[in-house]
């Protein structure tokens, strides 16, 4: 089946959004049907269709299932059409002369099994298949080049600095604090669970983690933690605990901001009284988003499949079987159900 | 008097703090008494006697009101002692090689007649005294270089972007709109009184101006005047003025956070909901405290010099005249009393 475009139509599993959710989403707003699926490709167009092996659970595409007011920085998902996010796929037609079939690649493609790709030109090729392909959803694709970039070119670590990490099991985080390991940086984590702690410190080699659902006053944990203050807090909490952070910074602190998972299901969202910190301390807090950075992606796929050979990188990653389980496993991000990177495994080959 | 150190004890008025402060502060918080002051320097020190000519009122003093709770940027002021802050001054007496009599300087002194200054290294030169003297306090000072260095080297303005300069009128919004329309920059400026816009607009040349107080809507209100958005936001106020921006940036956006003095006041600041704009825009909020440029002051005051002097800049201050007058100019600056930068004559020389 995945040889050459043949031009049949097979059954083809697929996710939708039902309605658009407000506050803390439920597994329901999704539903998973079955339609078809053409393998071939128009004569002379230059799209491609690609067989979905994995497809990655990513915080940010709760944005997507509410209804904007005003337009955010991704568009809402349509109702009933596919969902959309990015995955690893093997491509098994294709009328572009940069992608032939048996391929593998990775790029925003359909919660389904089999996608028509009309811009291939945004998909990366994949250049370690001896690594496990699934990498390619989490430290080796979006994730890993989030933590990367937003680490080394918002960050601007130094050695010896003080680091702290927020959801620091999970897919970016876990990369931020052996990065800033790597970097000779005194990192601590946040998690919120005792075995997340425990791998944060025995797995990934941070040199202190809290569990934040067992501290009563962050702040005064923070100051626990980083008697000499905070130089680099990698944020992707938001709310108190960016407010905890703000008292803790150092002078001249950097706040990499990537993402503020504590706020994506508040429809009252938390103010955060205390910004003038970044005047008194002079901290410089900027936000990133991955795609600003693409054009550095080869380059950091070849770093990072280094420090994964070499063993000076370390990777959890939690894999939901079968599409059915996607609904579940993307709104898992928001309880912290998830250990390490989530994905859902949509065919193994 | 002003000649040479003589070892006379002369009568030296001086402003005091008698209670700190929380809360909306009143002028009745610091009172003027009279003491004594030696217009010698001890001999073999290197100390030097200034006779002050004029001291600024700056909004960061209110912070050294307050008794703090954990260490601030700056340290609350002494009950009893003379306040001191920035002003203008003429040496009348130096053990100090570096500094002679009759030189005219400018630095933290005291808010009293004649003072003591144990760290003449402090103080900078006035190279300009064709110009006015008092300009020292602000345009050639302290602001002038905050407002210079905040939007050049935080801001990073680029020719024919959007600029916001919140309290517009002040001391240091006046000059970076200037600075900004000289850069090529769309400027428009936010103030709390018609007067104030009226000057933004025909003395300063702004390209709009609107006064905050009669706007119900500022988010509505700076769409309308930036249907394009915002790159640039001088943020001098903080707190709801800040949220409103925020939903106006437009990506890659930049905050120079020099102040949020819509805060000093509230013992509960208002918290700020959307610092996800953060992420979503890629936006640099940075902090920044005008001693950190000290280095690059003498480049600034030629800069500055030379558009007074070609008329470049425009420059508005308001002058209280006498100590006494000073407790209420301070705090004149909360409720926008002061049309232009604030200061108090203590003497015209
Ligand atoms: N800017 C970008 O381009 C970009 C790219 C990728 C990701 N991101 C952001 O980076 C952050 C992490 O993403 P990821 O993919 O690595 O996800 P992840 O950390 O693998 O999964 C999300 C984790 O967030 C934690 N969490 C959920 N709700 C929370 C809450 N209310 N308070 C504190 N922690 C909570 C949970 O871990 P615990 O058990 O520890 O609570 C959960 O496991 C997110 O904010 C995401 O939006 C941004
Ligand atoms: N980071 C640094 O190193 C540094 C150095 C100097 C100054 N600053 C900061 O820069 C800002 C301006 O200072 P400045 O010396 O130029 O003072 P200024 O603007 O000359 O005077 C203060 C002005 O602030 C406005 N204001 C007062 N309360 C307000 C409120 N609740 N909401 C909105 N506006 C309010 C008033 O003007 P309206 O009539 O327009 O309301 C008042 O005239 C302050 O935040 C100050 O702390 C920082």
């Amino acid at each position: 089946m995945a040889s050459t475009a043949t031009g049949e139509e097979v059954p083809n599993k697929r996710v939708v959004l039902k309605y658009y959710v407000t506050g803390f989403p439920s597994a329901d707003a999704m539903e998973v049907l079955t339609g078809t699926a053409s393998l071939a490709v128009p004569p002379g167009s230059s799209v491609m269709v690609v067989k979905n092996l994995y497809i990655s659970c990513d915080p940010y595409m709760r944005d997507r299932m509410t209804k904007h007011e005003r337009p955010s920085y991704v568009p809402e998902f349509v109702l009933g059409e596919t969902l959309v996010n990015f995955g690893v796929c093997k491509v098994i037609a294709s009328g572009h002369s940069d992608y032939k079939v048996g391929d593998l690649v990775w790029g925003v493609t359909g919660w389904e099994e089999y996608t028509l790709v009309t811009e291939p030109e945004s998909f990366f090729k994949i250049h370690h298949p001896e690594l496990p392909l699934s990498y390619y959803t989490g430290v080796l694709g979006m994730p890993g080049l989030t933590a990367w970039a937003g680490f080394f070119q918002v960050g601007k670590p130094k050695k010896g600095e003080y680091v702290f990490v927020s959801a620091a099991s999970g897919a970016v985080g876990q990369l931020v604090g052996q990065l800033a390991k790597l970097t000779g940086c005194y990192v601590v984590g946040s998690a919120g669970s005792d075995e997340k702690v425990n791998l944060l410190k025995n797995k990934f080699g941070f040199d202190e983690a809290f569990n934040y659902k067992k501290e009563a006053d962050l702040d005064a944990t923070l100051r626990r933690y980083f008697p000499e203050g905070i130089d680099i807090y990698f944020e992707s909490v938001g709310g108190p605990t960016l407010e905890a952070v703000l008292e803790n910074m150092r002078p001249h602190g950097r706040i990499p901001a990537c993402g503020m998972i504590s706020q994506y299901n508040l429809e009252e969202k938390h103010g955060v009284r205390n910004i003038f910190q970044v005047v008194a301390k002079r901290l410089r807090m900027e936000g990133l988003l991955v795609f600003d950075y693409y054009s550095d992606y080869y380059k950091f796929e070849e770093e990072m499949a280094g420090y994964l050979k070499e063993g000076k990188i370390s990777y959890v990653e939690d894999i939901a079987e079968g599409l059915e389980e996607a609904p579940a496993a993307l709104i898992g991000l928001f309880t912290g159900r998830n250990v390490g990177k989530q994905l859902v495994a949509v065919a193994r080959e």
